[in-house]
């Protein structure tokens, strides 16, 4: 079918499958040749130059492709990607093929150069950047127009024609990963360099975020055990806790930064250049130019786009907030019915019924929280961004303040309208426990438990009892399209956001939340990778050299939580006696503490700096070499000018 | 005396004095043939390529050396130094000499193509990394010792040989800028595209800054003369002023960066790459090897610097903090006897008296501040930073936090100490009104003066009745190499900060504040150009984008005038009166609307793009352009192997 193979090809073979497309059924003949031959066409005719052979599945039908690269071929995408990689001299530099003898471990015949999942995300790339040439349409589907220079695999996404494209699960390495990831019970740090080499840098960024805050709350868990044990009351104690905990979390958020950079350099999307961005696959408008490229694409009116923003997104996100505060009220009617019940018919049941309301409640927040979810990325999809970041700040912005409200709203209320601490802490575990248990559930446990059914009857139906290993090319792609696809660490992050709000907003009146959350994530980290490893479509790798828009999430509310743990403290019984004439002393010493507090946080983010010294060093030096052989450049062309006015 | 002129010589035939070399009188025959050498002898050789001739004066001294360059060593100078231009098409580019036709206004005999800034910046440029080859030592000098790539100019400056390098004025452009900036009285902006082509980015920033400032004080001005004039002490009203103060303080710091950015982007700044940082000229240590660039140069121990930073200077200013408070303490014993003394014997002397502290305190304040300023310098050149840049920030920290407290601290203790509003009112008042007329007569006026005296003995000495038209060569160098030196922008943007402290710390006291500050800064305008044109040396051109920490200084202090505004607020008798019942909602009340304003000021200032929109998609394009051009360069690299590969 597959008519002229690349000359690539000849050079190679033994094909390896990366990456796998799956068109829709029935697509017709002439838009996959068309589509086929653009694929495997050399680059100076327009096409990818990748390998890609058909695969025949036993009914018949001809709707998956397998995606392959030469190793030259790979070599040359990575320059094109500009990945970064370690040299012999154990420094970090930008890959180019012509340099490659200066890289360590690289050989003509060393194929594991490029880890797997950087090759995948170099076909990615390549796919992706396979733009139409003077095409109007897609061959055979009129209505899928196409102008000189759109991404071909993007508008064949958009049509439908493209069901999904997807890398493939390398059984042998992923076995290694979970074994050494969660396959044994042990004491230690994860293999983060070996699920960055299998997963990508952005999930592996995240599994370090998650251990190194784990370990990072293992100092506050452990000073809030004796606060549950002895039941300790005393004011000075508490404020030491809360003072700890404030300077702790600012200090472990700055330390952080730091980690992120000696990890991401190691992994070398520190030094990775930004790509230009281009038009996000959803975004529609008419055809113009675009003034940045002068290149023909859809433009899109930002007046527009402003006027969905404010006009419909803004209110709609208003009266979600309204209505959470609404369902807030109930929870509340609800409690004090249950407190009523109680008291009428004092039992064991009863007491039990105390606790109905809360974790009916959380339910609630979950449920809530996952159906706007929804709805703030269809807005925010209707909203018609042109470009992913902005459409994911966007996104973030909705989720962030609806997420804040719904699960601290009724905080916020027992603490500073009803002032009843003893509620606050009953509310605070129940809604912080419920969640976590509903969390873990619905993210792992269940999506696992229909995979290993799903799998079971597949299997059944293959009529054969081989194990994972012995299963054909066929069959794990056959098993694998039909698993869920990961959507990306955006729900973890938050996950951990709430989590981290729940432990620090009111970390004095329950120091033992510190405990939870570390109980919570030892197994969060266990059941996340259980859910990459086993639920999940492997994902494509994504270089990133940083946690983005959730350090300052992060950051804003330990700012936030300095302000609640100050009021929380002033008000406190045992504080309140210690200014028995005078509230105002109280409250003005109150006050001072807390903006001493917050400039003390300013400061130590500002003076502890953001990359260690020898990251620092090593970004100099990198920089001075460029500057060097720029001027060096700029030297022998000047030199060369100069000779040739001499001898004129 | 220079054996062998440049073969650049003999094509340009007009040598056009740029800047001015003072070696020592006495300096060594073997030495200043050597220095000059080395100017002019070739790039390939090591030289700098440029031309020099000597300066004979009247008494046959000849120390004083005049340096040119051809037109063609300024391209490519312009080159070197990373200038960028306007183009043909109205954007801005880095030049480069193959691409000079493209730009605007470029002719081969345009010889105004680049401003006599731009050439002395780049004749500067030049000299200093005029760079020891295998030279031990200056010729001459045994104990002047060098090492290779060791900047000789500076080498030649630490140990005293080289008096100083300065740039000539160009007393026709002078005469027009002078005209065009303060020579008539009118109403409008100033000329700032010409104070940068003549004085460079730097300074033109400063004055724009000046002036963008002072317009933005107007509103603030014009909203509080009627409190003055009607006496008004209500609530609302002060809340209202110090409520739009306050927001209003906020917007014109976010909008001056995107004034800011038009600017140095009109002015080619803003895209200018930063070039690699050498140490500054006082930087000592022993050779060593520098981690970043691998090459033999003085290394100091980072260790070193730590212990004299915080067991000599921080002791030092803390020290200094302590005495300034204690002759606080001093002038509040002044104030107490002054006012005895107006009560005891009343009259319009003793009335009179009541001010005479304040003003005494104004003017030791003053004092203070300039010694300490001197002792900061010595301190932190002591403390041998190896960059100029550190060097600058632990200067510009130590200087900020003793002034603000030497200017503010006896406010801050009548405010919140002595709840005395009218001494506060009147305390302020004298504060600034005195320290304004001192500003203005020892910055501009005395050395005016000064200079206006010597000019004049200069030229009876002379014994010539030109006027200043006429003046040789020789005799314009004279005189100006007598003029002080303009030690940067760092006192007047210092003064600006503490004027910007003194209207907005306690503006809802004092509305008035305003109106002194517009009618300080206009004079300052006018006092400051004059000081420029007439009574410093010409400065070096320093390209710049943005004013740098500055910007980070005034917005702290709009962050802390909130603070004390709103506690002012809540301290006057009518908002008391509003809240008979109970002190504590008052100051709750406070504390709530301090934090909302805090939190909309930290929004606003995240909302309000640092760019304008047309400048950010010129950025944007320019980006795109230099990433397309990679890329296509990848691409060529690549078909070339993919031919060789087909062809082998």
């Amino acid at each position: 079918m597959v008519e002229s193979w690349s000359f690539l090809d000849t050079v190679e073979s033994n094909f390896r499958p990366l990456v796998v497309i799956e068109l829709a059924k029935g697509t017709k003949e002439e838009t996959i040749q068309w589509f086929t031959k653009r694929i495997v066409d050399k680059k100076a005719n327009g096409g990818a130059q990748l390998l890609i052979k058909p695969l025949v599945m036993e009914n018949g039908v001809e709707n998956i492709y397998l995606v392959g690269a030469s190793h030259l071929r790979l070599l040359l995408g990575a320059e094109t990607v500009g990945l970064v990689k370690e040299c012999s001299d154990n420094s970090m530099r930008t890959f180019t093929y012509s340099s490659r003898k200066t890289f360590k471990d690289f050989a003509d015949d060393n194929h594991n150069f490029l880890t797997m999942a950087e090759c995948q995300y170099i076909i990615k790339h390549e796919l992706e950047n396979l733009r139409a040439k003077n095409e109007k349409m897609i061959p055979g589907y009129p209505q899928a127009k196409l102008y000189p220079g759109k991404s071909i695999v993007r508008r064949l996404l958009t049509s439908g024609i493209l069901v999904q494209i997807f890398p493939l699960h390398d059984r042998e390495e992923l076995k290694k990963l979970r074994h050494s990831w969660y396959g044994r019970v042990k004491v230690g740090y994860q293999p983060l360099d070996d699920i960055r080499c299998y997963f990508g840098e952005t999930i592996a960024l995240y599994f370090g975020f998650l251990e190194y805050f784990t370990f990072a709350l293992i100092p506050m868990a452990v000073i809030g055990i004796p606060y549950y044990v002895f039941a300790w009351e005393d004011y000075d104690k508490y404020v030491m806790f809360a003072t700890f905990n404030l300077l702790w979390s600012t200090v472990i958020l700055e330390v952080w930064k730091r980690i992120c950079a000696i990890l991401t350099y190691r992994w070398g999307t520190l030094l990775m250049k930004r790509q230009f961005e281009e038009p996000r696959p959803g975004f529609h408008g008419v055809l113009g130019i675009n003034p940045v490229t002068g290149r023909e694409e859809p433009v899109y009116s930002s007046l527009k786009r402003q006027l969905r923003i404010y006009l419909v997104s803004l209110p709609f996100v208003c009266l979600c907030l309204y209505f959470s505060l609404y369902v807030m009220m109930i929870y509340f009617d609800l409690e004090q019915w249950a407190l009523d019940y109680h008291e009428e018919n004092e039992s064991n049941f009863s007491s039990l019924m105390l606790y109905v309301p809360s974790i009916i409640y959380a339910v609630v927040i979950e449920i809530m929280n996952r159906i706007y979810r929804y709805a703030a990325e269809f807005l925010t999809s209707w909203e018609n961004h042109r470009l992913e970041s902005s459409y994911q700040n966007h996104l973030i912005l909705k989720v962030l303040v609806f997420n804040f409200l719904n699960c601290f709203a009724s905080l916020f209320y027992i603490a500073f309208v009803l002032f009843d601490m003893k509620l606050l802490r009953q509310s605070l575990a129940t809604l912080l426990i419920t969640s976590q248990i509903l969390n873990q559930f619905a993210e792992s446990l269940l999506p696992y438990w229909l995979q290993k059914r799903y799998n079971r009857r597949m299997k059944k139906r293959m009529c054969s009892q081989k194990t994972d290993r012995d299963l054909s090319i066929a069959e794990q792609v056959n098993m694998e399209k039909e698993m869920g696809t990961y959507l990306g660490t955006f729900d973890d992050y938050l996950e951990l956001f709430l989590q981290f709000g729940y432990v620090s907003l009111f970390s004095c009146v329950y120091p033992l939340a510190a405990v939870f959350a570390v109980l919570n994530n030892i197994t969060e980290i266990y059941s996340d990778a259980l859910k990459m490893c086993r639920v999940y479509k492997r994902p494509f790798a994504e270089p990133t050299a940083n946690i983005g828009v959730w350090q300052l999430a992060f950051e804003t509310m330990s700012v936030i939580s300095v302000v609640t743990n100050c009021i929380l403290i002033g008000m406190s019984p045992q504080v309140d006696a210690l200014f028995p004439d005078s509230k105002m002393d109280l409250v003005l010493t109150v006050a001072l503490i807390e903006h001493l507090l917050l400039a003390i946080k300013f400061i130590m983010a500002f003076v502890i700096p953001d990359k260690p010294r020898d990251i620092q060093m090593k970004l100099a030096k990198l920089e001075f070499e460029s500057l060097e052989a720029l001027k060096q450049q700029v030297r022998a062309f000047q030199m060369q000018l100069h000779f040739l006015l001499i001898h004129h």
